[in-house]
């Protein structure tokens, strides 16, 4: 059987937010998966905002990209040939495997999910990278204790809903900030998250110090830049700030001068910024409490899937926007030509 | 014998550089100590920057002072008069005794000096709170490995020069950042560091980027501003930035906008905020350290004295320009008069 593999491949460096030409459609013959290969159909499609760091004109965490380079990206698939005998054809995976509906991985390269379990879909998100570097940056960097304040960014995100649910479980009062009254309203009620801030409001700065109450212990930020200007004096004494990304300045042509940073001083604050490929090693602890956080129905996950492999650009770029509610995916295949 | 004190006052909130108007000399007899209390003939003050945040219209790391408050300072001095046992006449002391002639005290608000070991005004410099607010900023924050790069700003003054000397004794190699060709030049012949950048020259970035090498592992803080913002793409993954002050910002009307944040989480940087009252636990610890240092020869203290309490704000606002070299004192006493 003859089959064609559509990949979507980085075309041009976007200026300011990415644009649908920075993208490009190509097709191609599968390639044949050779000794100890195999041959993966991708499912889904996840797009998360450090893709957007891999299209800069330097390198930032990770090395950008080179145009001409198939978009970089974790997937769930399935194996529809194998030359490994350990690995069997049916056999669900994930892995960093690219926007594209086929890919030829190695062993090294995926992990088994049980989508007994869980959805397929979950690995990707709450059960996935995105829920482990919530746990990482909470519990390694935030070092939550009951009863302490903690606030989140982009909390209806995919990232920091899980962070919010995650401190709740360890007894703190959480705040999240987000996008709008709908998106607010979605943290609290979905994520339960204790209050959530509209950050698009007019009178965000007063909702905010009214939110901290006796001020913030932790604030897991996503975002940056003014949101994390308007933090930083609301943080209380010994407060640490895990960074994990700065999603508000991704696709800023001018970054933004923070000028509270004397608070960090004042207040003998902790500010970390982590990726999560240095942390291997708490991978497996943090698999196993969010399973078990997921099993108690204490983890909520919700996605937002657009249809079809073409669309993965309008995604990307509508999740950078803020568009998504809980984890942007693309669904590539039902799985149906898998069989 | 009746005995007249001269103090000086808060006199008026400063907009942005200290005016000598914000300070006023009073005089008034001198207290006497009642049971268990000692009078201090105050011999040096020490003039500091965290002085200036004390001078707010609001509470920075510490409360700020209120108008007619004798002006905060740590001095040594010698007892002239006791109702403590333990605590003879002529003993030599250090404490925040403020800026003013005479001190009443009680045991508990000073220390005993040794002046045979050390000069008296060592005790307010190298070897007193000065280095250790270095010691601790390095080593509990710093946490310097062999072979590493340290950089520190104003490395010509009381704090930084300290700092530099204390990464040697690591093992690191170590950058100062200083104002001008004669105080880099000081600070490399002798607080011998590696290498000095002067900030002011018109080439700064590059000369400092020339520095960095394979970039710097530690960068020990005290000045913030675009210093900060500079320095930020030249520090190495997993960097620390202990954040001892901001210098540049205390007199600023308008705070200055830190752009290069990003850095914070590309490299997976710690920055922290410390002030040396939280860590009271480390000073027997670093105090030995200290001395074991100097006594080695290792720990070049270097001060500027100026004459007169009167002087005392011209010194500050001096300090404050980095006009003084290492450690700005102020001689309120030869002691003459204490014996």
């Amino acid at each position: 059987m003859s089959r064609t593999n559509r990949r979507i491949v980085y075309a041009k460096v976007p200026d300011g937010t990415p644009t649908e030409d920075c993208f490009a459609l190509e097709s191609a013959p599968v390639e044949t998966p050779t000794d100890g290969q195999m041959l993966i159909r991708n499912l889904f499609l996840s797009v998360d905002p450090y893709i957007r760091m891999r299209m800069e004109r330097k390198d930032s965490y990770a090395p950008v990209m080179k145009l001409g380079d198939t978009m970089v990206g974790r997937t769930v698939g399935v194996i529809v040939a194998s030359n490994s005998a350990d690995w069997a054809p049916g056999t669900h995976v994930v892995g960093r495997l690219g926007w594209q509906d086929y890919s030829v991985a190695t062993p090294g390269e995926i992990e088994r999910i049980d989508v007994e379990k869980a959805p397929a879909t979950t690995y990707l998100g709450a059960l996935g990278s995105t829920g482990v570097t919530a746990w990482v940056g909470l519990t390694e960097f935030g070092k939550p204790q009951a009863s302490e304040t903690v606030l989140v960014s982009a909390a209806g995100g995919a990232v920091g809903s899980v962070v919010g649910q995650l401190a709740r479980r360890h007894g703190c009062r959480v705040v999240g900030i987000a996008g709008g009254p709908e998106k607010c309203e979605l943290v609290k009620s979905e994520y339960r998250f204790d209050e959530c801030v509209d950050y698009k409001a007019a009178d965000f700065p007063e909702q905010l110090k009214k939110a901290a109450g006796e001020g913030f212990d932790i604030y897991f930020d996503n975002v940056g830049g003014p949101i994390l200007d308007a933090v930083l004096p609301l943080m209380r004494k010994f407060g640490r700030i895990p960074l994990c990304g700065l999603v508000s300045q991704y696709n800023a042509t001018e970054p933004y001068g923070v000028k509270n940073l004397r608070e960090v001083f004042n207040q003998r604050l902790t500010m970390r910024g982590f990726v999560l490929s240095d942390h291997k090693d708490l991978t497996a602890k943090a698999v196993a409490e969010l399973q078990q956080a997921y099993a108690e129905g204490d983890l909520v996950h919700k996605e937002t899937i657009t249809d079809g492999l073409e669309n993965a650009p309008k995604a990307f770029i509508g999740m950078l926007e803020g568009a998504s509610v809980g984890k942007q995916m693309v669904r590539i295949s039902d799985g149906e030509d898998a069989r």
